[in-house]
Order: structure tokens, then C-alpha cells, then sequence
């Protein structure tokens, strides 16, 4: 059997050891001995995890590996988006390079797939999505990357950023972003029409990033309701970050949390300790599926982050107050089969079918692993092994 | 020269490399050469950071070195009150054994100082008490080790209570500790009595785990600051968590505030991203020395937490939104400064005549050194390596 490896003494989530046969990228069958002349890697009781996945990524904007960025910008998000435009000439925070410096850090740490949004904006242009895809395709045995065109400086407000995204769309990014319709650009209706209007022409799917929260952004998230019900768009939305699902108002978000298992509108949250969140297990009962990411880390934004997605789950975990096994074992699903399915990732997980994408780390259970986030033991994709004890095997420029 | 060593080409909080003359365990002079005979360590331009304070730990608590607790426990405090007193003798949780595995982390995490309640109940009497004083005098030279006589079950619900904390405050438990004097209790004037008895009677600080939020919780507060002034014990009581000072009503918090200034009351937080909290920002402009520590890790409350108080300092930081790195430094500057003054510290310190407890990091500021918590390179106590490379020297049970 060629193109084949046993791997044995795992414990998929945690539970009994058992085997994963390999072979040709994919899960061949779990629990069997090796077909003769297959090469055996022992596993040694550690923890099975599918490929962790960053439903929520900046590639383009991470300042890892460049000297340290000392912040001292103002409060209000305009001050972030500013400060950000200027100082990335300024520093020459290179698309590329940056890209693929966290890509390499996101294979080391067990990461299969990042959904990453890419700003387009008129100083900018495509150079940030020409980047980021410049590093997808040098890491594309590596990790999948999808691509989100993300109009961060504003749509409608910076005229000529429309066609923009359009070309982005047209040069291959996977998925229309959108930002803050009201609080952004002024003008919610423009905003959505325009973002619908893309994803319309492109038969693409859409991730807003809403930060508007409380009452504004109950508007704007019920307003994208509306237009996925009226266009059909159901499955195939996205409403990143969501503080206004953290407003006090326990009969709105009721409300709203209806409207969005209605029209099957996901979740994206990463857990912010500093603002009102989605609550992740109100929604889940609810029936709506919830997603995760890092956002942004190590920018001119913020200086926090790694690309772990298991320190992300435990601070997912911590914000909501998720303390039992069940809870932070519902946090990981989060962080792999909710944000598989956000990304509507076909052959997903760790049953025979599924492509060979996955983790072991040295931990008794999930919850361990979350809380402890050992270093990656192993980490293979599509088959073939792409991180050992911490470092992928691809170097980062 | 005896007793004596030079570092060199280390950057205290991340400025210009210098050089720390150390002799008879205290810092000698900053930024000279090394005198004859001295032997002279190479700091390789690392940053150089007074020892960490953890002011609010559990020693007695933690599950570290067990077989993995799966948590199944109800959500109300109580539950997990109850439920820790009936698995403590199930599971063998040995104060001292457990207390030694959680200082040996911490030693490793350049730790110099830690404030640990220690619960003192009738079941347990003074057990835990004497099983942290067993793991204190073995790692002395280590790290040093302040205990709080804690009533986690209840002062005046469980009669005998009052009389296991006054002997364990004989046997030499530093600080009086106290519950949620309303919602423990059942009688705040009681419990408040009790515990500034206690305090009176040794000449001993308190402090106080204040879980009760809202308007509950401001009147504990403020009949505790009344006490206090009434009492003449300015500075030397600490309120932890002090979740109230989150609640909604800032008119109500900034007259809370005043009253924690005139008394010289500390707070202390952990920056609990589930919970609301006191801002830590806005407490030090009005004066408010604040205080924070890791709190419960790994045991039958939850399964968070390292003993790094780097990690600590991070997830305040989080919680607080603090993106700046003016903001990081003064995160740190709780950890460190502030935590050595509620513990009432002398020679706390990188200046000359100051103990020379210390840190080496690999970090190039303070706020990449909280972001990205390296693995401590070198940790000194009392002039001594007592840690390298991110293993403490000595052994844990």
C-alpha cells in the first residue's frame, strides 16, 4: 500500500487509544493494524484533535518578526483604521512577508485552515490581497487559506474602493467582507446593498465584521437579516465579532438570535474580554452556529496574540465563564467543526473519508489541552506531516 | 568581593543594557564594572524585570501533578464550595504537596513573592495551614510565601470556624481573611466584626474575597471602608475581586472609589473576563492602590491558569483593553509594584539596597514580555539562581 502511514496509540478526543490509517491525503479507516508495508508512526496516548481552524484571521497586517511597534494610538476604531493606513507605508509592513511569517507560526501551532480577511482600500489597492495569495500559494501543501476581501477604511465613503473589491473578488477572493454599516460608512442601506451586491455577481458567500453594539448594531445586524431571507442567502452569511448579541437587552438578542437561526446567519466570536460578546452557548442551544478566530495580533491595532487556536478556545472558555469538561469541549468544537462549517469545508474531521488533517498534543483530555495548550507534538495535513514538537518543517522568509 | 555577582548587558524594563552589581543577596549599585574577583554573568541584552508578585493565590487548592479532575460542578458558589470541601478528601488534594508543586511553578515563572489564602474550615481545621507552612519553610530560600487564614466555608454558619482562624493566626498566618460578608454569611455586620477582631486582637491585615456584585456588594464595601476609618487601620486591608466596582452605576463607583482612597483600602483583581471588574485604569489615577494575583488554577473551581504572572498581567491587560504600551507597563507595574506594596514589602525593588529578587526575559519592551511571555531565562532570589531557562532548580514532590 503506497502512499500510506499508520498511526497508532492516539486518542481521538481524548478517549481510548486507537489507530488512523493514511493514505493518499485522506482517513482511511481508524482502529485497524497496518496493511503490510505500511510504515507505523506510534502516536505514544497522545491527544487526537482535527486541524484546528482561525475562522477569523489579518494575515496581511500581523508585525511578527519586525521590531517591536510601540503604540500609542487613540481610543475611537477611526484612530486604529488611520494610525494603521499611515503607519503601514511607514514601516513597510510587506502583505507577503507578514503573511507568511504568522502562516508558518499557524502551521507550528496545528492551524489546517485560516479564513483570513485582506484589506482592500485606494491606498492600498490589491497589493494586500496580491500578497496574501502570493503566501497561500508557497504554503498551499501546508495550510488552506481563504480569503476575505475586506474593505476596512470604509466601502461607500472612499469612493473607488467598490471596484476594488470587485477585482479582488474576480482575482479569486473566496468571500465579500463587509464593515460596520452605520458606524462605518454612514449609510447601512448603501453598505449592505453594495456588499450584497457583490456577493450577488460573484456567487460568494459574506463575513461583516459588526462592532456596532447595543441598539446600532441591532439594526444593522437585523437589516442583514432581512436582505439574506429576501435574497435566499441562507447559510452563506457571517456577522463577525457581534457585540450587540452582549447587550443587556435579553429580549432583543432573543429576537435577533431567532432572525439569525432563520436565515442560518453564523457567528464569529473571539471571546473579547473588554467587550459585551455573543453568548456561545445560548446560541449553540439556539441552533445557530458559532465560529472563532484570533483577529488580529502582534499589529498596529494591538499588541496581543498568538496563532494558537487552543489559546483562543481557552479565552473563549474564560469569557464565558466555561469551567466544566462538556463546556470547554463544546469551546473546541467552536474551533473546528463550527468554523468547518462556517467555511463549508467538505471532508472535515477525523472520521474515514475525511482529509488527514490533524493534531496530537500530550494531554490527558480536551478541556487539558485547551487550558495547558502543550506544544504541537505533530502536525499533519492532508496526510503528510508539516509541524514536529513546535516547528512547522516550511521556513518563514 | 565576596558573596558577589555582576550581571551585565541587561535592560531593566526594556531601556538602555546596564549592568547590576549583586552582593549579599541584595543589589548593590546599577551600571558599574565588575569589581576584582567578582564573576560576571552575561545578561545578552535581555530585559530585566523586578520578581513577580502573585497576590492572590490558592496554594492549598491546586489539582497540578493529579490525574486530570473532570469538572461536573453546578454553577452558584456554592456548588463549588461544597463540592471542593467533599472531593478535597476523596481525591487527597494534600495541602502540602500540592502547595510545593504549585511554588516549584511558580519559582520557574520568576515568581519572587506570593499571597496565598489557605482555607481553614471545620473539616479541614488547620490541615492546609500547616501543609503550606511545610511547602513555605522548604522552598524559603526559594520564594517567599505570605498566608492568608481563609473561612472559604463560612465564618459564623459554621461554628468552631472563629476559633480555627484565631489559632491558625497564632500558629503565624500573616493576614485575616474574610467572605462575602452579606452573601456568605448571611450577616455582614457579623462577619465583619469577627474578621476586625481578629485583626485587632493579632495586629494583623485583612483581606477579604468580595465576590458580591452590584448594589450588594458596594454596601460590604462600604461598611468594610467605615470599619476601617473607624478603626484607624488605613492601608492595610485589601478587598479581592471587588466585583461591584463593575457594575453599571459609575456614579455609585466613583463614591465607592473615594471612599476606598480616603481608607487606603487596596483591590485586588484578576481581570476575570467573565465577570464584571474593577477598571484598573481609572482606580490608580484616583489614587486606589491596585493589587492582582492568578487566583485558583487547576482545581475543583476550574481548570485555568499557569502560575505566570506574566500570563496574568496579559489577561488583565486583556480584560482592561489596555493596546498601549503605556498601558502594559502600568499593568505591570500592578503585578510588581503594587502588589509589593499591599503585601507591605521593604526593599522591594531594582534600585540599589533593594533585595535582589529578579527576572531575565528575552523580550525587547515590557509589553512584548507580557504579550508573548517568554520562557523565563534566569530567576534570582535573594542573590541566588533559584530558575534558568524556564525550570526552577529545585524539586517539587
Amino acid at each position: 500500500m503506497e502512499n500510506a502511514t499508520l498511526y497508532t496509540r492516539v486518542r481521538p478526543a481524548g478517549g481510548e487509544p486507537t489507530s488512523v490509517l493514511v493514505r493518499d491525503g485522506r482517513i482511511q479507516a481508524l482502529g485497524g493494524a497496518a496493511p503490510e508495508g505500511v510504515p507505523v508512526v506510534d502516536g505514544g496516548g497522545a491527544l487526537l484533535l482535527p486541524g484546528l481552524i482561525d475562522a477569523h484571521a489579518h494575515l496581511d497586517k500581523t508585525m511578527y518578526g519586525m521590531p517591536w511597534y510601540r503604540n500609542e494610538v487613540g481610543p475611537r476604531l477611526i484612530d486604529k483604521i488611520e494610525n494603521e493606513r499611515a503607519e503601514k507605508t511607514r514601516l513597510g509592513i510587506d502583505p507577503y512577508r507578514q503573511s507568511a511569517r504568522q502562516l508558518v507560526m499557524s502551521i507550528a501551532d496545528g492551524t489546517s485552515h485560516v479564513r483570513s480577511h485582506v484589506d482592500v482600500d485606494t491606498d492600498i489597492g490589491l497589493g494586500a490581497i496580491e500578497g496574501v495569495m502570493r503566501a497561500r500559494e508557497q504554503y498551499r501543501d501546508q495550510i488552506d487559506v481563504e480569503i476575505v476581501a475586506f474593505p476596512q477604511s470604509g466601502l461607500l465613503i472612499r469612493p473607488g474602493t467598490l471596484e476594488l473589491m470587485d477585482e479582488a473578488l474576480r482575482m479569486g477572493a473566496e468571500v465579500v467582507g463587509g464593515l460596520d454599516p452605520a458606524g462605518m460608512d454612514r449609510d447601512p442601506k448603501g453598505h449592505l446593498d453594495a456588499i450584497f451586491g457583490l456577493a450577488d455577481k460573484h456567487g460568494k458567500p459574506i463575513d461583516i465584521h459588526l462592532h456596532e453594539a447595543g441598539e446600532l448594531g441591532a439594526f444593522s445586524m437585523q437589516m442583514t437579516i432581512d436582505r439574506v431571507l429576501a435574497l435566499g442567502m441562507q447559510g452563506k452569511v457571517t456577522l463577525s465579532h457581534s457585540f450587540c448579541l452582549g447587550m443587556p437587552d435579553t429580549q432583543a438578542v432573543q429576537a435577533l438570535t431567532e432572525g439569525l437561526l432563520e436565515a442560518g446567519v453564523h457567528i464569529m466570536t473571539t471571546g473579547s474580554a473588554s467587550r459585551p460578546v455573543p453568548n456561545v452557548a445560548r446560541l449553540r442551544q439556539a441552533g445557530v452556529t458559532v465560529c472563532t478566530g484570533n483577529d488580529g495580533m502582534r499589529d498596529t491595532w494591538g499588541p496581543y496574540g498568538k496563532p494558537d487556536m487552543l489559546e483562543r478556545t481557552m479565552l473563549v472558555g474564560l469569557r464565558n465563564n466555561f469551567r466544566r469538561d462538556d463546556e470547554l469541549a463544546m469551546a473546541l468544537d467552536v474551533a473546528t467543526y463550527g468554523n468547518a462549517r462556517v467555511m463549508q469545508l467538505a471532508d472535515y474531521g477525523l472520521a474515514p473519508g475525511c482529509h488527514a488533517d490533524f493534531v496530537l498534543v500530550d494531554a490527558e483530555t480536551v478541556a487539558e489541552a485547551i487550558v495547558a495548550r502543550p506544544v504541537r507534538k505533530l502536525v499533519v495535513k492532508r496526510g503528510r506531516v508539516v509541524a514536529r514538537d513546535g516547528r512547522a518543517l516550511a521556513e518563514a522568509p
